[in-house]
């Protein structure tokens, strides 16, 4: 039995549920919120940060690129040629790369305003860090946005899959990176049509759809989250 | 033939040093200053950050954990019984996550402030963010250190190496870490005997020699960076 610890908007809690979904692994998921740091969870994992999965009676795995090891190594043979790492070293290093690239890059430099400033501040009380938006940190985190889109359409141009021919961790980094922008209706499609077209191919998989089921309670998706004809 | 483009006191780069010297793998080393972000080196790494492995004239191979997974995929086989990543993929879960904790975390908290604020803010021009270091950084560097040497106390009296039985990835990270504290003198050694002895042990390897060889212009190590009997 896998038991994943994650949290809604964060992406790399999303990045490790698509692997899961990929994986066709079904996983019991547990909500956790960041700013808590409950005496339970750091006892599974003395960081406080997610994603963390657990399989069985196993040690607490923690972290998303080291989750994506982990399932490599424990179902990534059974994918064939669905598998998420290439076999070449080479490639290897690209995916983890750009899966660095899109979890912790474009997070600190991105994402992780959009939420920080339009959720969290939201959600939480002001004794807590809560209170309205920071419009300087949504306008750095949208002039941001636009060289990570760049940087993809860049990449989704010269290859078929961000990392290359094959479709990899990398895809799924960079979509749960933008699902949870998109989420708040913050990414320009209309100004990104090769972003768009690869967005796109990935959305329509089925692994995705439980992330577009997402939805916070007073906070509901844009309305082209869901929409595979966005 | 392989290439590493590192900076000296940056802890992914040293923990790149180490592995390389474990595997007993000479490489050619090219130092860059994180500030400058030269054309040249942004070509090599779009994200502008080190470490950066080359081998002949394969693609870039960027991010220390990329690296040492890329050097494992590559070497470790050929390392037989002291190879830097265990077989089972629990245990290798655990190193990852120690590696992660050590690189990312622990630098965050304390090592990069040491660093920016007594090696960086002299190197720089003021116009380049130079000056003198700010003594609240350095105190709250402090205190961070603290708790990452009694982490490192906690696993080393429970365990024969950080991560389990065998010397590890895990060992290197944190070995890398301290030894870019350990050079400004700032490791209070007198009062942590448990993490002492695990780092003469890790201290005497031939691996580290290269790197307590290390000395930048103007700032010297401390007294006791290159003494194995400290």
């Amino acid at each position: 039995m896998l038991l994943l610890y994650h949290t809604m908007m964060s992406v790399p809690s999303r990045f490790t549920r698509l692997i899961l979904a990929e994986c066709k692994a079904n996983a019991e998921l547990t909500e956790v919120l960041p700013w808590e740091r409950t005496e339970e969870f750091l006892l599974v994992n003395p960081a406080g940060t997610v994603p963390v999965l657990r399989e069985n009676d196993g040690p607490p795995v923690c972290g998303a690129m080291t989750i994506a090891e982990y399932l490599d190594e424990t179902r990534g043979y059974a994918l064939g040629s669905r598998r998420l790492l290439p076999d070449h070293p080479n490639h290897r290093a690209e995916v983890r790369r750009l899966v660095h690239w899109f979890l912790n890059k474009a997070v600190d430099e991105s994402a992780r305003f959009f939420v920080d400033e339009k959720i969290y501040k939201r959600m939480r009380r002001p004794s807590e860090g809560g209170g309205s938006p920071d419009s300087t940190l949504l306008r750095a985190a949208r002039g941001n946005l636009k060289i990570h889109l760049n940087y993809i359409a860049y990449l989704a141009e010269r290859r078929k899959w961000l990392a290359g021919e094959n479709f990899s961790y990398a895809d799924l980094a960079a979509g749960a990176m933008l699902s949870t922008i998109d989420y708040l209706g913050e990414v320009p499609w209309e100004k990104e049509p090769i972003v768009k077209d690869w967005y796109q191919r990935i959305k329509s998989r089925p692994a995705f759809r439980p992330i577009l089921a997402d939805s916070l309670k007073g906070i509901p998706p844009s309305s082209q989250y869901m929409d595979l004809d966005f």
